[in-house]
Formats: C-alpha cells, sequence, structure tokens
C-alpha cells in the first residue's frame, strides 16, 4: 500500500485470468478458448482496415457492428451496447445498474470476477448457494435484491438454466435488474435476448470471446431495453469515448455476419464435447451435464489439484479451483479433436 | 432517468468527443489525429498477427509492448502501464490515485474529461485559472489538494509548461499524486518520464493516438513509480484481464520500435505546424505559441463559433468550445499541407 493510493485499492483482491503460458506445443484446454480460428470473413474485414485510417479514431458509436448484432437478434440497435470484451461491459453493468443500496444476488459457484467488481465499485453482494447438484435455483433468488446475475450455461459447471425458469424469475422479479451472461450460450443453451422486449428489467450480456473464436480481439456486447443501454452509455461515455478500435468494430461486425461459419464451428465443439464426455466417463470421471465449450468433471479417487499438476507435466494445462465444494473438479476448455485425444491419452497415463 | 439505475447515474454529464463525421472528402481538423499513417512497421507487425490466433487471449500483461516502453525511455518494465486508449489509463488514474478527500487541482481550461472522471467516481475537485496568457502558472498550484493533473502542453491551448517548472512544483508537492498528461508532448515538449525515478508521486501518461498515428487502434501508457503502477495494475485487474488485444500489443510495440518514422512525421507536422502558424498570422488571427498538432487561434473581428460554422460549409472541420474565456478560439489540427492549405483557402473566401 501506499499513500499515493485512493483507499479502496488497499482492500481490492483482483481477479486472475486463466494463465497464458508462453510455452510452444502446449494443449491449452484451461481458458475456454475456441479451438477453431475466427471467421475468414473477420479476418477479410480486418485486413481491409488495417491501413493509413488507423490514424483516425473510430467511430465512437460502433454503430456497424450494433447494427450486425441488432439485425442478427432482430432487435432495434437502441437495444445494444458493445464494449472492449464481455469484462469491461460486466464491469459497467455492476457499475452502472447494479449499485444499490440492497445487496446483489449471484450463485457462490459462478465467474469468479463477480465478487471482484463489487469490491471495485462498492456493490454489496451476497451469495447464494447452488443446489446439490450444483445448479442454479431460481427459487432461492426470491428475496429483497439490488439486482441478480448468473451466467447461462453457469460457469465453470458448464449447467444451463432453462429459459422458462428465467422467465418464471422475470415476472416474479420487477423492480431490479435481472443479468443473464452469455457468455457460452451459443454451445447449447437457448438466448434469453428474445425476452427483452417483454422485460425492461432483463439485460443479457455475450463476448466474442468464446463461440465468435475472437478472445485476441476483446469484443463483448449486452442487449436490453433502451433504458439499460442509456445507464451503459452514460458511463461508457464518462470513462473513455472509444472503447473499440477500427478493427474490432468491423472484425466483430463481419463475425456476427458470418452465421454458416459461426454455425459450423459451434456444432463442431458441441461433437466434440459429447465425444470428450463419453470418454472421461469411460476413464471413472463424474462430468456435469455441460452446455458450453468446457465440462467440469471430478474423478471419484483422485485429488482434483494432483491431477491438474500431473496433466501439466505432460504439457496438457487445464483449470483448477480451490474454492469449497469445487475443490475436486477440473475445468476443461473443449479442444480441437486432437488436443482432446492427446489429454485422455495423459489422463490414461495418470489414473 | 430509470429506477434501475444506479444512484450516480443520474447526475453523468458524459464527455462529448469531437465528431467523427461519415463524410468523403473533409477536410478533418477537429480532433487532432495525425495526417501521416502509422508505422508501416507498425502494420506489418499486425498484419503478422492477424491469423488463427486470434481465437486465443492475448498476454493480459502486455509484456511485449511494456518492455518496448521501458526500452524506449530508459526505464523498468515495473515503471510502465498501458491500457486500452489514455482516456482508459487517465479513468483508473482518477479512481485509484485521484479519490481523496481533498479536491484535485486542474486547470479551468484543460481537456474536459477530467471532470467527467471525477463525475464518474465522485472525486472532489477545484480548478485552477489558466493566467492572463492562458498559461499553467504551477505556482498557483500551491495550495491543500488530493492531486494534480494538467495535460502538457496543455489541450486546447497548445501552451507548453517547462519542465523545470514542474520539477519545482514536485520540490514543493510530495504528499499527492502529480499527474502530468503528455498526450501531445512529442510535438515540441519535453517529456517528465526524465523525471519518474526521482519523484515517486510523479505519474507522466501518454497515448499513441496522436503522434503515433494510431486513434484506430487504442493504446495508451501511464509511467511512474512501481508503488503508482501497482494501484492501477490492481485497477486493471478488477476492470478488464485483458484490456488490449494481441493486435493492439503487437501494433503499439512496433510503433514504439520504430523511431526514424516517428521523427520524421513528427518533424513534418512540426514544420507545418510553424507555416500554418505563419498564414494565420497574416490572416490577423492571434495564435496562442503551440507545442502540440494543433493550435488555439482567435479572430479579433469574427466570431469563433460564426467562423467554425463557415468553415464547416465548405466542408473543413475545426473544434469550438462553447466554454468561458475561450469561446472566441478555434483548436485547429494540423492536417497534412493539402489539408492545411485548404483550411487557408476556406478561411481567405469567409473572411
Amino acid at each position: 500500500m501506499s499513500k499515493f493510493w485512493s483507499a479502496f485499492v488497499n482492500d481490492l483482491v483482483p481477479y486472475v485470468p486463466g494463465e497464458q503460458p508462453k510455452i510452444a506445443n502446449l494443449v491449452k484446454l484451461n481458458t475456454n478458448e475456441n479451438p477453431y480460428g475466427p471467421s475468414p470473413k473477420a479476418v477479410a474485414a480486418m485486413q481491409a482496415a488495417l491501413n493509413d485510417d488507423l490514424r483516425l479514431y473510430p467511430d465512437p458509436n460502433a454503430d456497424v457492428l450494433k447494427q450486425a448484432i441488432a439485425d442478427y437478434y432482430g432487435v432495434g440497435k437502441s437495444y445494444v451496447f458493445v464494449g472492449n470484451g464481455s469484462d469491461e461491459v460486466l464491469a459497467h453493468v455492476f457499475h452502472g445498474l447494479l449499485k444499490h443500496d440492497l445487496p446483489i444476488l449471484f450463485p457462490d459457484i459462478s465467474y469468479s470476477f463477480y465478487p471482484v467488481y463489487c469490491g471495485l465499485y462498492g456493490v454489496p453482494f451476497r451469495q447464494v448457494m447452488l443446489n446439490a447438484n450444483y445448479e442454479i435455483d431460481l427459487d432461492d433468488y426470491a428475496q429483497p435484491n439490488g439486482g441478480i446475475i448468473f451466467p447461462n450455461p453457469n460457469a465453470p459447471t458448464g449447467i444451463l438454466t432453462p429459459l422458462s425458469a428465467i422467465e418464471s424469475l422475470l415476472q416474479r422479479n420487477t423492480d431490479s435488474v435481472v443479468v443473464v451472461d452469455e457468455a457460452y450460450v451459443d454451445f447449447g443453451g437457448e438466448t434469453a435476448i428474445t425476452l427483452v422486449r417483454k422485460y425492461p428489467q432483463l439485460l443479457v450480456t455475450q463476448t466474442l470471446s468464446k463461440s465468435r473464436s475472437l478472445a485476441g480481439l476483446r469484443v463483448g456486447l449486452a442487449v436490453g431495453h433502451p433504458d439499460l443501454i442509456e445507464a451503459l452509455e452514460r458511463i461508457k461515455n464518462s470513462f473513455n469515448s472509444y472503447p473499440l478500435g477500427r478493427m474490432a468494430i468491423v472484425g466483430a461486425a463481419a463475425a456476427f455476419d458470418d452465421q454458416e461459419y459461426f454455425r459450423q464451428t459451434c456444432q463442431a465443439v458441441i461433437e466434440s464435447r459429447e465425444k470428450l464426455v463419453g470418454e472421461l466417463a469411460a476413464l471413472g470421471f463424474e462430468v456435469l451435464p455441460s452446455a458450453a465449450n468446457f465440462i467440469f468433471a471430478r474423478h471419484p479417487e483422485r485429488e482434483g489439484s494432483a491431477l491438474a499438476a500431473l496433466l501439466r507435466e505432460r504439457a496438457v494445462i487445464v483449470r483448477h479451483f480451490r474454492s469449497p465444494r469445487i475443490e475436486q473438479f477440473l475445468r476443461i476448455t473443449i479442444g480441437a479433436p486432437e488436443q482432446n485425444d492427446a489429454l485422455i491419452r495423459a489422463l490414461k497415463e495418470v489414473l
């Protein structure tokens, strides 16, 4: 600490992202990246933008991208907000829509950035336990709150909450914002964006880092009633006029336009996941039902941390969380078929 | 306003960036962009990064870029912070280093984003008047404060504060952070980064949007004592793990490495400025002495707003601020020689 710091900085506990090791030939299954590259049309669009116009500021409103997202989801452009990765979008959501006197609610086992945002902005929160099957039970969220946020499918469990349960929640919870964080929804979920016109308190966030294979570009989005979007725009315009660069805007827009490539690569990941789930089960793993591009699994006879370390010795990196209730689990990203095969080979050696 | 908004959002007054008109063949001299494109080596580096690896997250610490900046300025890498444009860097500075009980100080005529950040984070502030020559007089900052921030050269005046005056301030003001915002320093100023090892309360911010011609890429930086950098890293890691994408990291690093191109283009802008200052003086303008890539000028017989409107009719866009003491001035970006000629032709028609 330092006398020069703002007081709250002393107490900040920053988020720790999954490791990005600078080692070649690693089977990297720790940060839920897509095994397939981005759409060739997205690459071509960025190629076309890689020129002297980079000397100019981008469109501060990123209209081309907002329109592509609005078209894709069949909503008006005023329903769309974009930012520098969904982490930035979520930060603005916590700051602008979730900071109230009552605590916000989110699952005890969930995206571990949520409590970090609360620390950054002074947002009171209460964590609601997953049920015994590691599912989010939205009936448990019927309590006074300043807002509700949960990932769907949840991370790191991969378990999907049905849209019908979300709609029931929205019918009950009308006085605070409900944020559905759909980072992984394209791998087997159903988006809640279809409900935004009916429920003015619903905000849905997504990222282009997973299903659109653009983690290296940094683009995220939110869709909701224009009143909610207005709060996010005010924060954004009080923080950074131009969060998205010229290449990010056109690359992300082209990724949304290329629906065929998107469908093919999502389908390939889903098929790999189903194959991998079967192989892990055959090795004795308990695998939670996943609708994401990762699976959450534990072996009844082996320590999670020990397994992660043994895999690492074999150049296979998965993610392990030292948190109560889930310390026996490994979170394993669905890789390319040869990466998944390498994982299974390594596990057979280890077990 | 909306019941769903966090309370402070109602009172936010966002920053309004200079217009980015979507009109071709405009002589765009309103947002202080560089008339020359980015370094060809920066473009080549981004070209090499435009591939399937975009599916992977970037290095959250942007080490390659931090090292390039550290090498350029001859400081350790632990002295360097980077972000998604200097606006993001400044936002983190206001939040993490300038939020105290005492008001921070900045000039009354200055970068108009400063009071916006104060609104966003609840930072008390006091504006200190420029002297009669529109200069920052740092003797006026000898008062209790929670921090001091000013651009050097100042915007929108373009006037440089000498490094000796900054060092005197640092000798007097040892209990709060002093931020020197050097967005425009490469066009005739002398950086205060040479002082960061001597003064642990000094933080210097810069951008790649002006002298490095990369406004469209979004990269900014801060250099200061590692204790100050640590506060910024904590905020960054509680906000967005990956503020810079893969192309931004390598493009910005290559721009710092290409010193020859940087020197040539800065020199060309400086020469254009000196020519333009002479031409405007010949037309009767009073031009403040500029060390930036823009000039701040007024005509004794013509209204600033009227002049801006007449120029606009002739497809020349400059910036006009409706603020006390400066409403007669135009802020004119130094363009390419043919753009500056077009401005002078348009002014001759108008006057």
